[in-house]
């Protein structure tokens, strides 16, 4: 018994990891959707999104059964009290991919992203897919030092924001108000997306060390 | 020591009730500090945050040594595994209310909601603050089926997104760009609130029942 207890618990890491792959891949074809106006990435992402919450309750139905039946200590619960945590934020980030994708659908075969904005789009998809693969390491590798690269990255985010609306409020823009909605909300959704990714690094260095970061590097994703 | 324990498990579902009127309160004020421009409200909205966020750190720590110490089984088990979880969404509710807060200050002395707007915008923070309301009752009296009415009124805020988008793209509007993103991030941060309350509805459920209710109308928030 107490072997299989531990299979299942290298299972639940092993499964975390599964699901960062599978944000990543959300996240990436998500941003090919937007940026490349490409309805069939779009319409995966979407209807892909339904497998991350099938794995969202499997997970999290799977670590509750592990506390009830094993009441597992020390590290033993950290693993399986981050688990819990980790795998609601791989499902956020999910819904986020998904929500990115449908403005992408919704403005077939238009581009919701604005041209003059394509470059500042193109650079925020590549932070939140690093983050996604940061936090993917970081959890694999137990690696609490990595994971503090998140919170670094993250600030970069947050410069992309400041510098999209400074076009879309400039009055010498020529977007539509259209493009103004889309542009915030998009950029709404990326920067939760590396909050997210944020909070997993988070956990992670709870998971290896026992304490979770506080301070205003770590954003309360 | 036994007796203690008892004594802690029923301190954390009151200091999540107080949570719940201190999100309450976050979330009245700063629909007032949006729709009368009032400047002194949102800044209490902002600073007051800081205190949500320690009661999150705070309960979350009494809910691990709990759990460490314990090890809770059956009722007790879902009672510190829901609190987990509802203390997380309380703490994003209260950051909402925030964003909201930090909008109305950004436009001080102006008035962040458009004139036409505002009657939408009311209706709005009413609808949320009815949901935390909910959400706190259910929560203090383990009400599993007062928690299902959560559901249904979030229904009205999608209706209620669908009617701003429709006003702010309408081509004759005379928004301006500023305005328009001013609206759809405010209608983001007023429908994700009720989201996590529908979240807490749902813990309360599984704290209630044991089982988690899925389909339709719980959305994954």
């Amino acid at each position: 018994m107490r072997s299989s207890y531990h299979e299942e618990l290298d299972g639940i890491i092993e499964q975390l990891v599964h699901m960062a792959s599978l944000v990543e891949t959300a996240m990436h074809d998500a941003s090919e959707s937007l940026i490349n106006a490409d309805l069939t990435k779009a319409e995966a992402v979407i209807s892909g999104d339904a497998q991350l919450d099938a794995l969202h309750e499997e997970l999290e139905y799977k670590c509750l059964s592990l506390l009830a039946l094993q009441a597992p200590v020390a590290g033993e619960l950290r693993i399986v009290v981050s688990a819990i945590r980790v795998v609601f934020e791989f499902a956020r980030m999910g819904d986020l991919a998904a929500h990115i994708a449908k403005i992408a659908r919704l403005r077939y075969p238009e581009h919701a992203v604005p041209k003059d904005l394509e470059p500042n789009f193109i650079e925020m998809a590549r932070i939140a897919e690093q983050m996604v693969q940061l936090a993917k390491t970081t959890l694999s590798e137990h690696d609490a030092e990595e994971a503090m690269k998140l919170a670094k990255v993250d600030a970069d985010v947050d410069g992309l924001r400041r510098e999209h609306f400074q076009v879309i409020l400039d009055e010498n823009w020529q977007g539509t108000v259209e493009d103004a909605v889309d542009v915030a909300l998009l950029g709404r959704y990326y920067e939760r997306f590396c909050d997210h990714a944020v909070a997993v690094g988070r956990r992670t260095i709870y998971l290896v060390t026992g304490a979770a970061p506080t301070g205003e590097d770590w954003p309360n994703a």
